[in-house]
């Protein structure tokens, strides 16, 4: 491989706040159980006094990805936009620890938001109630992206997340721009089904234009498409892309390339936190993809990679993956 | 009242065929289970002779709540579009049967196509797969809006599945334009959360600028909202209405009017087939509405009125709704 880096991610830069919380809590606090909430910085400063059992983790989905494959000992980059403080600290020491490349600039002064977060309460039950302060990572820029960076990566990744802020699409034009006259492979993951609702114009153009890998489950690709039949949104949308890997919870996930559909399953895993399972599902993927497996080894490292990932709390590996994906012959 | 109809519908003329598979019989004709796909007329016929059993019925969404407020003995009428075909004649037949009037004409015969049916194959697990031939409805048209019979009602009726054709949408926008000027209330309903994918931003503009009454469930108003969060969905959405009822499946239904939004829980009843739940608790709304009863009391019987659909195979009640109201003293 003649490029310095094998993945460049691009998304938001967020720090998970994960803590236990009983069910009164919930209610006295009025938080929807097991939704995502965007709050503001007052909200969030007063949500982390109810927190017990704190950890801190850095976060954000293509962040997860994207540290999955240095983990995988792959080279990445990353970038994302966060503030000087502490928080920004804790999310860009994470990921460099862990061998990535960081060199976003901080967020200016003159801008009066402090590094995005997210306030990850969970109750007794196991399930997750979300208050996301999106703070600085808003404010990626066209400005962030560094054209050799994108230039010497052999894949660049999009988190579909980003495509809320105007600011980010533009960085993502540029980055899109940049990618596709450097010979550099464009990924794109759709997030979020809401996510697709809320800019499915944006996605299937850019799908149709520059996407080569699109990465997305079921509900995603089904709001992408517009209709409840899996099988027409897996044989248009996968006209328009080289490759297509949607990912379908524990029956495993489907490739389609070449004009095929292939359902690559899984072995059923109890799922403990099913978070950061689509980001890993694409780590293991492309973590094939760029060391010259076929796809459809590619798709099932991904599945072994999202299958760790749910065995345990927190999007971050607990096994060696290499070692998991040797047991299975995939490497 | 001083109008000669409490409700006008515009939406599909389609008439249900309603029968019986085995599992491999939808494997052998390749037919993905539990979705509904879109199919041609050389399918839809073949398709039928794999039937046993069969059962048929006028179908489509806005004709089931005109049926249902037929029932319920208001004035009605219907607006929707069928060829001068066998299926044509049952669906006109079946809705004059219980007093709804018809009288869109039928598609023209330089119209290569015959009248709509959903074909709905029904495992021995008593899943439906369903397969819709579109045909005629999909010609309904701006020309098909009776002005009269839309200026002579007290609610026009919208069903979103029509706004997937152009020329519907003319229709729409047609009864709209009559429906403002004559003091016509409007009641849309947002058929489907892929429906509302497809045509958010119709969908919204329409809700923003001419809406009175939102029909919706809790998947689609948070497609429509493109957000988790259903709380703020709710609160969003209903500034842009004056009243907005959302469906909770076995939960109830939530009303918003007036800044607040009230939970009307519903007893729970055993589902045997939920086709038909948000069309009939929409005829129920609209029966509360048409003879003065509060909002909350028109949710409950929207509650009642699905509660006994999804007791029962099919769209239509096979019990007296009316007296289902007086035992709960909704009436």
């Amino acid at each position: 491989m003649s490029k310095k880096y094998n993945v460049v991610g691009i998304g938001n830069a967020i720090v998970d706040i994960l803590g236990n919380v009983t069910e009164k809590t919930l209610e006295d606090l009025d938080i929807g159980k097991g939704v995502m909430q965007l709050i503001d910085i007052e909200r969030s400063k007063s949500l982390l006094n109810s927190l017990q059992n704190i950890k801190q983790t850095s976060g954000g989905s293509a962040a997860n990805t994207i540290a999955g494959l240095a983990q995988l000992g792959l080279d990445t980059a990353y970038i994302g936009k966060v503030k000087d403080d502490d928080f920004g600290k804790v999310f860009i020491k994470d990921l460099e620890k862990i061998g990535a490349v960081f060199k976003t600039p901080f967020a200016d002064y003159s801008i009066n938001h402090e590094t995005g977060r997210c306030i990850v309460m969970i109750t007794p039950d196991g399930e997750r109630s979300m208050n996301t302060y999106l703070g600085a990572t808003e404010f990626l820029s066209a400005k962030d992206i560094d054209p050799e960076l994108i230039s010497s990566s052999q894949y660049v990744y999009l988190e579909g997340y980003r495509f809320d802020g105007p600011d980010s699409v533009m960085a993502f034009e540029k980055a899109v721009q940049i990618a596709s006259s450097n010979d550099v492979s464009i990924a794109l993951t759709l997030s979020d089904p809401f996510c697709v609702a809320r800019h499915s114009q944006a996605f299937t153009s850019l799908i149709k234009e520059s996407v080569d890998i699109l990465f997305c489950n079921e509900e995603e690709l089904k709001v992408l498409h517009g209709s409840n039949d899996l099988k027409q949104a897996l044989t248009q949308v996968s006209k328009d892309v080289e490759i297509l890997a949607c990912t379908l919870a524990d029956k495993g996930s489907y490739v389609c390339f070449e004009g095929g559909a292939t359902l690559i399953p899984t072995s059923k895993k109890k799922v403990v936190d099913s978070t950061g399972a689509g980001d890993l599902f694409a780590a293991g993927f492309l973590y094939g993809l760029c060391t010259e497996r076929d796809i459809n080894t590619a798709a099932r490292c991904g599945n072994t990679a999202a299958g760790e990932i749910i065995s345990h709390i927190g999007p971050r590996s607990q096994e060696d993956l290499l070692e998991l994906f040797r047991l299975e012959k995939l490497i």
